[in-house]
């Protein structure tokens, strides 16, 4: 079966075990691997490194696309075969590592990465490995459930490794638009100037005799670990709609409402999902990960159309979608997320962006990253390419975690991933805090008011009303403003008292 | 004279002292007024308003460009016209209204305010003032010294009042690009590709009925209070060519380098005019603020093409420069900030941005803004729409201020602008940090080593060494991360014991 998904004749010699494939790799190379969000990873050669590594020493600089499925992390993390990776990563076994300084992890927007490899301030990379659907007459890699950065790891390597994928669909052939921007200074504009634009090929352009040995797997992608919509995320999913709702009301915005953007995670996904309950239709996608709100959508008649760079589904949803795959096609596409995150084709398109914070602070900077300020969670990903850049920049979180423990409003974010500039509204299942046009000590009573949960309300206002007794654009008690983390890390709670 | 500037036969009726064009600002209104850098603001009508709040209450929003010149940010401040004001300024005594609270200041990236009135989520702007050097045969308005946002105020405001500046050069007429993007979801790739592409019209084209009010003034644009380069801002000049010229050694840039921007002050002038002393050549800049550097560059042979938004001159470099500026013209264009700032096009043209930090902290997160953390000095103007965007994102200051007592190398940024994400060069006399690449650990060693003071070093090394210790992706002691601040605060210095 693997001969039809390999279709240049000249490359059927190419196939090789993993092992073998896997040898093309040396201690202390870079490798760019496809995957993102737990979606299109090559599964079988990230393994014989971890095999290897047992043997032989073997440290390498992991770059991909975003977070890879599979446990391939933590495999190759628990293998410690990583001594460097980007840009974005998910699992609790290397976010260890991470924290404990073996593994040096470059936290990068998602759409910056190729383009400090393409202008060689980062790499090179030595080896690309990529998941395909089948490789065409031509030698063209056809991706599978994520393009993420794949196609420039492949053109930007000197060798490629390919894992042709039996029982990823041959459906998903024909689904992405692969463009690469132009080196500067010869770049011209991306001609993407709507979600359903076709500006590229479906597979991926390099000269055939670059693959340098063919894999042949067959496991599949795993499912998401998104959590179905609970109280909380439908009440945040309710102000965000209500709100929007009212924008149309005001003029602002029609029913089709502007391209959506939804982080990857339950929040997101569950403030997706809560659009089914709305008067809104005719709304398209322009995001990194469709998930299964994406599908949801659909099915409910209310999204026309949507674009991302990769397809990450619960495995109830993945039961639903896969078999009905050529159903949706018409309707999808696939990108390189350089392109699916470009701020030249966000702020053309005015996306609404929607993004989890982990932290924010009552002058509504946003912390989505570092847990108590100094432990990385997973990494920025593409939420600062599509905020910056957004028609209207939102942040959903909880106002409350670790049972109350914790309050996602603070009075000073311990790490700042976005700035005050950079966020418009900010949502909690308390309620919503519409930041436009404000100055800083407007937005504080807004954020406090409508945010911040009760338990913590008193001490935010509390604090808020001694700060500016010190006065500034953004009034700090500066020797206090990180107290509350102090707190948590010694007491186990931001609850004075 | 100005019979002859005011070419449209049904407007010379229009002419009207400064005093009656004012009528048309009522109290609680939104004003969007020309004005960048100090240059070419409206200089007559603002100071109508300073005089009629004496006698009525009047207090306005006012958008501008960026800052103005002529003190009128202060005479408006002085005389409590201002409720709100966006998005830029400079003004040591609008700042103290600021930071007391009585005026809102709504800090915003150059790029976006207009981007916001356009879809109405600010303003509406009820009347715009503009300076310019002619109106056109069709009622079209010549700006003068700067673009800013005046086209996109014009096009949105129910009402235009243009001040004719007989002193500003008639020359300028042909200097200005004015494109404005379309309304989303029209919008389309904005067709700029190399710093001199042409792609508008040199007038602001509106309906010639929307003027209600001509004045005519002879005021000379403010000139500009950068001082001249000193021993510290040499070496900062010297640190980055030296790492420029590097650059192209490893092939990674030629000797024309990438367009070049640089922040509005002191420092980034002084770096721009060391490039005299290189090997650079053929060098283009596309910028906000064309400064006394550009022109030094000009005159020096090393600058092939300038584009900016706005001209601001010391007074010794206005003597030179104004009365050959016919000499220059073919080499500069003027454009409405929203394109000379764009993401799409600084993201196309690959820019080396140079701009000034005021404090960064061991990790690479840059305060632009914020004194002490909390009292605002100008804003972040156009410092994030280049840094975000830039093929190479260097930042710029001294590695001490006010006599020693003050690290700009600190634990934690006591306010953020620039998140890691987004600096990738920091340069301070001591040295320069190269941050690409590495992950926020590795950083921390690259910025003391190369960038703190002599005098802050071991206290940095020491913080760092303890925070290290506690662990983390970004490691620190969380309840002494803002000690220095509070130290600051409480005894004048952030140098301990």
């Amino acid at each position: 079966m693997h001969r039809e998904r390999i279709r240049h004749p000249g490359l059927q010699s190419k196939v090789t075990t993993a092992l073998e494939a896997s040898r093309h790799i040396r201690d202390g190379m870079t490798v760019g691997m496809s995957g993102f969000t737990r979606a299109g990873e090559a599964k079988a050669v990230p393994l014989a490194l971890a095999a290897r590594a047992k043997e032989e020493p073997l440290k390498i600089t992991l770059i991909t696309g975003a977070s890879l499925g599979n446990d391939l992390d933590k495999t190759l993390a628990e293998a410690h075969v990583l001594a460097r990776r980007m840009p974005f990563q998910s699992d609790p076994a290397l976010r260890k590592l991470i924290n404990e300084g073996e593994v040096m992890f470059v936290d990068q927007h998602l759409s910056e990465t190729v383009e400090l490899l393409r202008t060689h301030q980062i790499g090179p990379v030595d080896v690309a490995v990529i998941e395909a659907v089948a490789i065409t007459e031509n030698g063209g890699i056809v991706p599978t459930t994520s393009v993420g950065n794949s196609a420039s790891f492949a053109i930007l390597a000197e060798k490629v490794i390919v894992e042709i994928n039996l029982e990823q669909s041959d459906v998903l052939e024909g689904l992405h638009d692969i463009y690469i921007p132009k080196r500067r200074p010869y770049r011209e504009p991306i001609p993407v100037v709507t979600p359903e634009s076709r500006v590229g090929v479906p597979y991926i352009d390099i000269p055939p005799e670059k693959i340098v040995a063919i894999v042949v797997t067959t496991k599949l992608d795993s499912s998401s670990t998104v959590l179905p919509p609970d109280d909380e995320t439908r009440a945040i999913a309710s102000h965000l709609s209500d709100f929007l709702q009212n924008e149309v009301a005001r003029g602002r915005l029609t029913n089709t409402l502007q391209p959506l953007q939804a982080g990857i995670g339950s929040i997101a996904n569950a403030v997706l999902h809560g659009f089914i309950e709305t008067p809104f239709h005719d709304l398209t996608m322009y995001s990194e990960v469709l998930q299964d709100s994406t599908f949801d959508l659909f099915d409910a008649g209310k999204l026309r159309f949507a674009s991302g760079s990769s397809i990450t589904l619960s495995r109830e949803c993945y039961g639903r979608v896969l078999p009905r795959l050529g159903d949706y096609k018409s309707r999808l596409i696939l990108r390189p997320q350089e392109v699916s995150n470009h701020p030249e084709i966000i702020r053309r398109l005015g996306i609404i962006a929607i993004n989890t914070a982990l932290e924010v602070d009552i002058y509504g900077n946003i912390n989505s990253t570092h847990v108590g300020g100094t432990h990385m969670m997973n990494g920025i990903g593409g939420s600062g390419d599509f905020a910056r850049n957004a028609y209207l920049s939102v942040f959903v979180t909880k106002s409350i975690a670790k049972g109350g423990a914790v309050s996602s409003v603070v009075p000073f974010a311990s790490h700042v991933d976005h700035t005050e500039h950079d966020v418009d509204i900010i949502v909690t299942e308390a309620g919503l805090a519409d930041l436009r046009g404000l100055a800083p000590r407007e937005r504080a009573r807004e954020i406090i008011d409508h945010c911040a949960h009760a338990s913590y309300r008193d001490a935010l206002d509390d604090y808020f009303d001694r700060a500016l007794k010190r006065g500034g654009q953004t009034p700090h008690v500066i020797e206090e403003a990180l107290g509350w983390h102090a707190r948590l890390r010694e007491k186990g709670t931001m609850l004075a008292g």
